[in-house]
């Protein structure tokens, strides 16, 4: 270990990095890299007497949630969760660790932030990357041709944190899937239609939904002249277009992956289209598009798609986009993403994208971005020894972008991180079995309760703790109220008192605090 | 990769291996370790295409949790963590890993099945152990001083697997601790109280809850002429009585850890007590306990802990057991165990004790035991780099046992997996965008509806859906329905039939199904 003076000297360059970086107004990637070198060299500092020398912190990239923080999370899962009971989903979970060469050949040059377990013997496995590849491997595994579930559980990628700006490491996602086969466009509707629920309830301020298809994109490039074997790296370019201009996009198609100016151009015109049932229609006419099988078959089903957003009443959200194309290979279909807009009630977060937060693990998401995914008819196939297909649609609610919006309006507001309906306190000393004995009571009734545990505690302090805390009631026990039969029931936030006899106790506390 | 026939060739051997340790009756581990080998053969052999080699499983030790298995983890999860807010905690969340550091030097020779993570550059991390260890952590680096916290997560140990009795690699966690400087026992008192609430509301069987103290286990093998140095292994061997009898160990004091017969004997007198109060108070007169200060401060806390235990009304399941030893070394003063005793209405389930169930990594968990903790006043203290103590008491609850519990029970009732309270049916062909329209109604009402995913579903194939998975309405429309304004609610159970104006739809299906 190195000597305190040694750290200190550490500490100090480390100091002049980090401000360096600043001034010259560095990504903030780097800074937050160089700010946790820093903080882990203070924290190394800390620990200085010979015995305690660790580094007192969290792995980078990561954080433990607090009770407030853990109250905010609660009400969003909540949310989430009621809604996809509204729609009859189950709910599945899988192990927090897959066999390595489940996840492999899934994600494509992201493999590389798969975080590895040791090899200690035995078999060599990964953190899961997402939730949709060990759905797949779990429908597979148990032959599992139909079921709606949702899941909601943390995944890993060794990405470059951004933690100040929501985008972590160890971070939670949110899945709603279908599984089967069905007649088109229905259950892709519904995921929809869930997505403009959810974000609708959250209540995080003004979004829309753009909706896109694999198979318009992929015709579209063929009629542009795109080469077959550039569709993939068009595509990731063009997904960029929510971040840059056209022209940026249209150098880097040309200059760097070698498109020629004409298909570039023609691509131009096609991607800065928007609009509903209406386009869908209108490009079907298109007679370029048209030449296109597969353009035409996903262009059709937009339509339909469309009929099935007006019974389901959220076309006022939905927009037909195409420069939508998603980063992520698996894609097959109709692919979507929810986002706020910067008009909204809520101003846009000053979060860059999170790409872990929707089902795609590629930094392309637009700033705003609350949910997200599509269609992937072929992921199931690749874990079936013969390779049996089962068509999926579905959708990942961009939950840590979501949880870091809530936080910041949590701040302002006070936020409770307990239940508890009444406190048990005592005015004068010699009272805790007394109150033990009524705190009991309630506990046998179902009340959320509690005491301080000390023997004499102080009136003041402990009325103090049921307002920082925003406990509702107080129940006093004193001498008089013992002998009188009585307890006096003070509300918190009004300082009213009242003698209430002990046998109405339990129903008035319940009268009271069901206002609240 | 081997070709089929020696993969086949592979499975023969193997199946005999499994029959002849069958026949041998070896441990279920042993058992268990082979069978899982044939399991991943045979898995070999079905994806023998070519193309799709791997082997579809989780990693060993793990489990996935179906639809119907997660209804019941969230009806037990509901029971526990009702329990815990009525008694005012808060919850917080930790990172699935930590720097290997902080669980280095916290649990003896169970570090071994400590999982780590690949070095991929960066820090070295481990799976958590426990959720008592990233608890102190938390404090320590927060500098909290106060808190009543729950914590539900998984915790992960690369111990032996024995699936087929509950034991996992990765399994639950369910803690709920409270941490601060307080009067003696009040917050011990409250611990018992709970283990208390929840076995009594999960309705597993009858149960009491052993309860004894460090202290007077130290002083009593101070007093009884154990070594210094032997405490701790003596005290191990001790906590075996609830698997082995007394003469064996005692043979395992006396011949494996060289005790004196003599010392082994007195122990013996002691460790056969059990009462309450009463006994508390017989040790203090006891001529040789009576010598240990130590003793002497566990035993009066202990009538003090049994004061607090009348008051809470929950003396009726706990025993003062001086048998009771548990394994961690990180334990200071009181420590229990809730066990389920055989005579309960539950037969004790066929599964061996799970170690990891309860705080500590042992193997010397009783049979039945679903609950455990105690008191450890100095683990905050090992991340604090001035040593500052902050005072601990816990319990851990047995999740993964009382999961394998209500599953056997589950299996023989009928578990819903979803909370759909109705579905929306076509009696006749072309009546998708109706039987969509009234979803929707029912959606926006906040009513959960489904639909099938087809255009034209056979009405019989929809009701049958209906029966199979216990939805309780039906909506049926037809042409009749619609051109009346009516819709057709069925109840699934009785199939009865009637008429509801389409206005009133939504209230009739709330009071309907509220009353299911």
């Amino acid at each position: 270990m190195a000597d305190k003076t040694q750290i200190q000297e550490a500490i100090k360059i480390q100091g002049e990095v980090v401000r360096k970086l600043k001034s010259e107004k560095a990504t903030n990637d780097q800074i937050d890299e160089e700010v946790s070198k820093l903080l882990a060299l203070k924290a190394q500092l800390g620990s200085d007497d010979g015995k305690h020398q660790f580094v007192l912190k969290t792995p980078k990239g990561t954080r433990d949630y607090n009770p407030k923080q853990m109250a905010v999370r609660e009400k969003v899962f909540n949310t989430i969760v009621s809604c996809f009971k509204r729609h009859g989903a189950e709910t599945i979970d899988t192990p927090v660790f897959e066999l390595k060469e489940t996840l492999t050949g899934k994600y494509g040059e992201d493999s590389k932030l798969i975080y590895d377990l040791k090899d200690q013997g035995g078999e060599l496995l990964s953190l899961r990357y997402d939730l949709t590849v060990p759905f797949a491997r779990y429908l597979a595994m148990n032959k599992i041709t139909n079921i709606k579930r949702y899941h909601i559980a943390k995944v890993y990628r060794r990405d470059n944190p951004a933690m100040t700006r929501g985008r972590y490491r160890e971070f939670y996602q949110c899945d709603f899937d279908i599984a089967g086969k069905y007649d088109a466009m229905i259950p892709d509707a519904e995921c929809l239609r869930i997505v403009h629920e959810i974000l609708s309830e959250l209540d995080l301020g003004d979004f829309h939904i753009k909706v896109n298809d694999r198979r318009i994109l992929d015709g579209m490039f063929a009629v542009c002249g795109v080469p077959d074997d550039k569709f993939r790296t068009i595509c990731s370019t063009v997904d960029k277009l929510d971040k840059m201009c056209w022209e940026d996009v249209k150098t880097e198609m040309v200059k760097e992956k070698g498109l020629s100016e004409d298909a570039a151009n023609q691509i131009g015109q096609y991607v800065s289209m928007q609009g509903g049932m209406d386009l869908a229609e209108r490009l079907l006419q298109d007679s370029k598009m048209s030449q296109s099988k597969q353009a035409c078959a996903g262009l059709s089903d937009m339509k339909q798609l469309f009929s099935y957003l007006q019974l389901f009443q959220v076309t006022d959200k939905v927009v037909f986009d195409l420069s939508l194309a998603r980063g992520l290979d698996y894609y097959t279909g109709i692919i979507y993403e929810g986002v706020l807009t910067q008009t909204g009630a809520t101003p846009a977060p000053p979060l860059q994208a999170r790409a872990g937060d929707t089902l795609d693990g590629v930094e392309s998401v637009s700033v705003g971005s609350l949910a997200g995914g599509g269609r992937y008819d072929g992921l199931v196939g690749m874990f079936d020894a013969k390779g049996r297909t089962v068509p999926c649609v579905g959708v990942s609610i961009g939950i840590e972008r979501i949880f870091s919006i809530m936080e910041q309006k949590a701040e302002a507001e006070k936020v409770r991180t307990t239940e508890i309906q009444v406190m048990v306190v005592s005015a004068q000393k010699n009272l805790l079995e007394e109150r033990l004995k009524l705190v009991t009571e309630l506990w046998n009734a179902g009340i959320k309760a509690e005491v301080m545990y000390k023997k004499n505690p102080k009136l003041l302090s402990q009325l103090q703790h049921c307002e920082e805390s925003g406990i509702p009631l107080v129940a006093i026990l004193g001498e008089q109220e013992l002998k009188d039969g009585v307890v006096k029931l003070r509300t918190t936030a009004t300082r009213e008192e009242v003698d209430v006899s002990r046998v109405d106790l339990v129903q008035k506390i319940r009268k009271m605090t069901s206002a609240v």
